[in-house]
């Protein structure tokens, strides 16, 4: 029952966002946060430093400090149960970097996009389109996730490393241990001929490119990656099960993210590789309580959860950003040469395991208090 | 945009649902049915038919006629651009197969998962978590299409032949075709060790199993799969970029039909098994427009359509109701062995086909209805 | 927090209603109806008896008997959680009583308006715009009020009988009684150089007119009036205080219904009579709780219910179609005369009543359940 | 179809508020502004001084410069169709005026109502109930006017003079004067016991009180008055006939402002003191358009738009902080003597006007860009 509208996402507990990656700020209004929450805004601070720029092997990483200012609904400390309106300024902008991007649409960006719907565009640093904003889902993420640990729901996210998970998901089932198999995604082909070595999860050895203006080497290719969730403690019961069911608003709120291409739940895509018999998840007494012995269907059924821990994964292709030159055209369709400039990740996925984490925990929140309304 | 409520999908053009497998009828509203169109509700039968149960090797399938009965909103077969109403009566419902069903869960069935959430469900042929409920979407997507087909957009879902799309794949990568290539699903490894030969994909030399009433032999087991869509005549600029991406509505709408369980667009995991420098769409001319030369991206660029083909996966686990006994248990936990009664596919992809093309279908619609707004 | 959406009323209890008034059938699926609940399908049917048509005056009543067929959501009585669609059939029609307004815009009624938006319309009975569409806000409201009546909250309307009434309310000011007073309308002028005698309340005495087929006499005029709605045993807290006022969803939920022309809450209207000093809701200890005095606010302060007795009127005006012959325009803008045929009510505000207490009803069983979000 | 949601009013232009009275800032996302609207940025500053308290006889004003500040969806003055975020600083704020009231529910106020439903409030200056929140209301309505003037929709507010216009009625409905009759409330009966003559309109002659502090005069009461609102241009077929009228989105809109307890359209209350055949709004042909000879309907017929000017009244309250010591009551329920401080409008309703213009805008604006949907 998640409602992504426009720039705003969650029903009872819902963010609407704001900014452009060079405006004067990014911010946004959460609202729906229950009220009497004591508020550890250190720890949202350290979510923040997690998902900023220069952690994915980046050469030049923009500084943003991404200091939060909280403006309203909470006052001592404490959740008010009105608005959270909140802002982070834009302080290291170099705007002058992208005046040649004006009149340029660059290759698998948004920039024709944006100027096919909206007839405009803030062409600097990806304008709306810039992974910047996802700033604000971190600062909802954070306070989300601090309601969620007083019901004893925690969330965490990481990256695969796939080749080493592969061989586990094997073994996952052939043993079958009781409740913590966790599948992971066995989208990668071990032997295809497009297979990068060692670089989809390590990044080790990219190729470098070298500044022209300071003369630094840098990475000058991007990589993608995986990013698995795993969600423990969510009481059986939340998700509404028709169009709302759990998985799919959780596969919505996913797939909302910047450079994600794909999402998955429980054995996800691997499902295809095997006979109904093999995967159920069959059910299991322990500590008095009924629950599964496997968790190939990720935690969810029917679109409710079960109790189990929910585990997806979420693909992010390569950022489209590269320190190298690629072609781009211009609004007459005319090939121009771009020259990387600006600052950009190499990997975003390492970027991405907070946002992964505050979608999830928008998405648990809203569900815990829209599940209030199911019986009188 | 489009917001997932309950029974409700869609926003401008919404369809709300209702109805258990066994109770009188399924139905719903569709809401925002654009005013003025001519109705051919011979084509609207013909999508119902390719929704009907019996076309994945069932052995004792139900015998609906699914009859649409339009009760509002269409006079003289021309769509008022009121609501919608209409109702799909339960004929062939033979209750009583499902009498030891009602105080027992199922594994993988969303028995326990309603229990648990509403203390209390109908039990019978799965309620409303039965693939029944998608007759009411197969309505709504027909209707949509016959909108969409006005301006000239087309939605084609096939199922996934896996092995020999995935050379397919390599074609494309390799040979880069204008525009018309389409990614698909890279997931299957050809050798792992649980593949089931042969099954996957065309469901050839299923084991067998002998019905005790009539000792006829049908299939024992389930098998899963992966449905592509392809969507054409998408103008650029559908979509909100940031939480409604259009990808992610997509995904939203196609994780919600029954026993979905991963969507991926363009190349989708395939994208971490490739440097970002592989898989740029750079641009072209085409018939002066603006194209791209290749489709990695699937058709949506930050969340906006792009003018190419639109091109997802959807991968389906297999239908956990077997025509094999299965243990279960009761509400007290205690292990019962369930006989298989009732009429099952034993692979569901066939008829997803449809239900697919119609998620598709209402959700860009809907955005086609939103994106007039982007504009004064 | 109500989200009237088209065809839709209602967030997480919803109304989703379809028909017109001579299509096959009116109907709607209410959404979110809490689980668990026995139905009085008898109390049911009642409440539809109150909104029957020929309660009135009317000379030749619609012979509906408005039976409801619940389709899904209840199972042996009890709701399950899930969407309950339901339908009633439109069985006494007389669609030929129409065909003279086919390419006709009757003065003061929709017709005009919906060919303006849509460009085409269903000229039979008013179509869409007709007041059988409240058919399915009965049904909807008769559901909620047995879930309210679980939680002690009751809803009673009544129309007003102005002259008396008013007299009362100068009472109240002064007399002061604690919490049960109940401000009504103090919107009619006593001596109005436009008020019809008599007629506004009691309807007595109206002019007659003679069926020219049956030379049977009839009401020939129409007349609006007053509906005063008391909502007893509301907890203090409902409604969310900016956009979502208790009073504001309540006013549009009620401006929602065909015929309302005004809404007022507390002393409404009349607040502008008086100083602040004079109506302010004093704080009183009662049965060692805190209550008011008074309840010039109708039960409401900034938007959240506040204890009391919520209390508010609303205003219909005289329905737009006369049993005498009116002026229309056809489509070319060409003055035409209209002679009366169909079957009208001369005064809508009797069969108002339920439809008041229905919309009161969605909108306060919604705020119940939206409420149970405000804290953790 | 205009949906509020908390803190969020509007679907596909919507406004999200947040803000405390005495907290840093408060502010707001617009979201679907459309792209490429040149903004005129003195204009709005022009409409908030409207709004600035000060302005309806207060004695010691609060010196609020509303400075607004655009953070994004603003690039070189046009509008990029991003979500335009925006704040303005609290800087006059003085909360130690309210350290009395912390523990003190005043009456006819939301003090008690906040704590009830959140556990929790902000004493200082009302918190969120304050109609500061109001700024951001007439920051969404300024760039919504905008808009609608390049559509030649404009939007005119202004306090009744009861008196003067009431003849003004009764001459309306003997000359019936062609499109521009627009009925204003009759519902301040003339010789009422409970009159304040002549204070209900023009505010002259009020008591007066004494500052302790400064020993300068000022208002000790507070007086309602009632806000005329009058839309010109709007194009037949707006609103949407059942749930979303566009009568019933305006009067949730309007009783959504603080203060405001009714709302009547066209002739609203006064409906009920005519017959139905003197009230018909007869269509006439004028400029080769078909229009109507009366308006007694306000421009709206079955919900929609008639292409006439809208017309509209909205009662607000006295405000209920007065300047003469009043009693409230403790957490305890003791009664509890408050004496006068802050700074207090003592008519809020020259505050109002800019507020129902704000409103008017936002709703109009929502249901154009919603109406594009109606057809293909």
């Amino acid at each position: 029952m998640i409602m992504a509208h426009k720039n705003r996402i969650g029903n009872l507990f819902s963010l609407t966002s704001f900014g452009e990656s060079h405006g004067p700020a990014v911010g946004g209004v959460i609202d729906g946060m229950p009220a009497g929450i004591t508020i550890d805004m250190e720890q949202l601070q350290r979510e923040m430093a997690r998902r900023r720029p220069g952690q994915g092997g980046t050469t030049s990483s923009r500084n943003e400090s991404d200091e939060v200012e909280i403006l309203s609904g909470i006052m001592d400390g404490v959740t008010l149960g009105t608005p959270i309106g909140f802002i982070i300024r834009n302080r290291d902008q170099r705007s002058a970097d992208y005046d040649h991007l004006k009149d340029v649409y660059r290759p698998s960006h948004a920039d024709y996009t944006y100027q096919a719907k909206y007839g405009i565009r803030d062409h600097r640093g990806g304008g709306r389109a810039s992974a910047r904003e996802t700033a604000a889902r971190v600062v909802a993420g954070a306070l989300a996730k601090q309601a969620l640990s007083k019901l004893g729901i925690t969330i965490t996210a990481s990256q695969v490393s796939q080749a080493s998970q592969m061989s586990q998901v094997s073994q996952v089932s052939q043993v079958s241990q009781v409740s913590q198999v966790i599948p992971v995604i066995p989208s990668i082909p071990q032997n295809s001929p497009s297979k990068i070595e060692g670089d989809g999860g390590s990044m080790t050895h990219p190729s470098q490119y070298h500044d022209k203006t300071n003369n630094t080497p840098f990475l000058c290719d991007t990589y993608g990656g995986v990013v698995n969730c795993v969600i423990k403690g969510v009481p059986a019961g939340l998700g509404e099960p028709v169009f709302g069911k759990l998985s799919a608003q959780l596969a919505e709120a996913m797939m909302s993210i910047p450079a994600a291409k794909g999402f998955e739940i429980g054995l996800g895509f691997d499902f295809v590789n095997h006979r109904g018999s093999e995967v159920l998840d069959k059910f299991v007494m322990k500590d008095g309580k009924i629950t599964t012995e496997t968790n190939f269907s990720g935690g969810i059924q029917g679109g409710i959860s079960n109790g189990s821990d929910i585990t997806f994964n979420v693909a992010f292709k390569p950022v489209a950003t590269l320190m190298q030159p690629v072609e781009g055209v211009d609004g007459q369709g005319n090939t121009v040469t771009i020259e990387p400039r600006g600052r950009h990740d190499s990997c975003v996925v390492t970027r991405a395991i907070p946002i992964v984490e505050a979608m999830a925990a928008i998405v648990i929140l809203d569900n815990v208090l829209i599940n209030r309304a199911s019986r009188l």
